[in-house]
């Protein structure tokens, strides 16, 4: 297992927030049991052992048939932040990196999938982190993911459902984030299924970059 | 928020494991959008920020009208714990303690319920640890919950729908558990309600205590 320099304390993840396929499940989200779409964000764990680095082998998953990989612009804390307002949200980001979140393909939006979320080695943090200082505005940023040199992903931050100072302000109100957490805020709908051996590179407008190759 | 010298990586919770409440939820289960019980343990995490401890007042959740305790016997890690089968799970545990479990009540057993369960400091962790080797049997025991005095819920580990053997085992075949890990694995399915103020006392056969208050 390999520890990580930047996440300290938790690695949150946001689900569902890319606009385009929240429009695009609305048929789904209207069926039972709650026959709407949600009205909060959906949020998961990736716990301590899921924990990796720029440049570690990403394991492939015991008896997995498939695996997929999404890429997010990852909110690191720099100052305990607990209910702050939307407008003084981005005064506790201490910088800027990239998760790649591998896990096994999901089946449901309904049940929290730990099976398929909690991986070992699966929440590979860039090494390399953006000064907030130096980021003007997180939503101008785009992430852009390649397999095997193929682009396969690009998902703009400003192409999210929430943006990052409205969901540091949600989740500041649901728990306190402490210097060291890590928000990861902009996965695209669709993940990218991977193989034994792909390389994965993931690039935040060609300045910080997170590279991992999955094992055989 | 309270440090807690026990858990050091995560706080898995075991959901839905009352072997009574799963038998009374079987047609809750049979309808959409699975139409069958569960198959596999339902997990859920406590994160850093709700780790507490024995003694530690617990904050009344902002706006709650109602918030719930459960109590559960905590299984703490002694060594790093990987795909092991039923029969050697025990020899991964360090020792044996309480957590309670302090959230919002539960509207649905579908959605990870990140908001109502992740409250800061609710997830006070025992201080006294029984120490593995002392322990013969897990499954011989059991948890008795107090409010202001007055006995709220037992649970023996017995009526659970997996065992604790069993469970270190399924769930290390998802997640590596290291040392300083814990797996909370027998909640009783009726959480207890409380009101600001309460006092919330918990017993595994009077050798070790959990003791809190809730905040005004």
């Amino acid at each position: 297992m390999t520890d990580n320099p930047i996440v300290k304390g938790k690695l949150v993840c946001v689900a569902l927030n890319d606009a385009d396929q929240f429009e695009a499940m609305q048929a789904e989200f209207n069926e039972a049991p709650y026959k709407s779409a949600p009205t909060q964000p959906v949020l998961y764990f990736k716990p301590h052992n899921t924990w990796s680095t720029e440049g570690a082998e990403v394991e492939w998953a015991a008896d997995a048939d498939s695996m997929v990989v999404g890429a997010s612009l990852a909110v690191v804390f720099g100052k305990e932040c607990c209910r702050v307002s939307q407008e003084e949200a981005l005064e506790y980001v201490g910088g800027y990196t990239l998760v790649h979140d591998f896990s096994l393909p999901e089946k449901s939006y309904y049940r929290p999938d730990i099976k398929g979320k909690c991986l070992d080695g699966s929440a590979p943090i860039g090494a390399a982190v953006l000064t907030a200082s130096d980021v003007a505005d997180p939503q101008a940023l785009s992430v852009v993911t390649k397999v095997n040199g193929e682009v396969v992903n690009e998902m703009p931050v400003a192409r999210t459902v929430r943006g990052v100072a409205e969901l540091i302000s949600t989740i500041s109100y649901i728990m306190t984030l402490q210097p060291g957490d890590v928000i990861a805020v902009a996965f695209p709908g669709n993940r990218a299924p991977v193989n034994k051996g792909d390389k994965v590179t993931s690039e935040i407008a060609g300045v910080v970059s997170l590279n991992n190759q999955l094992g055989q």
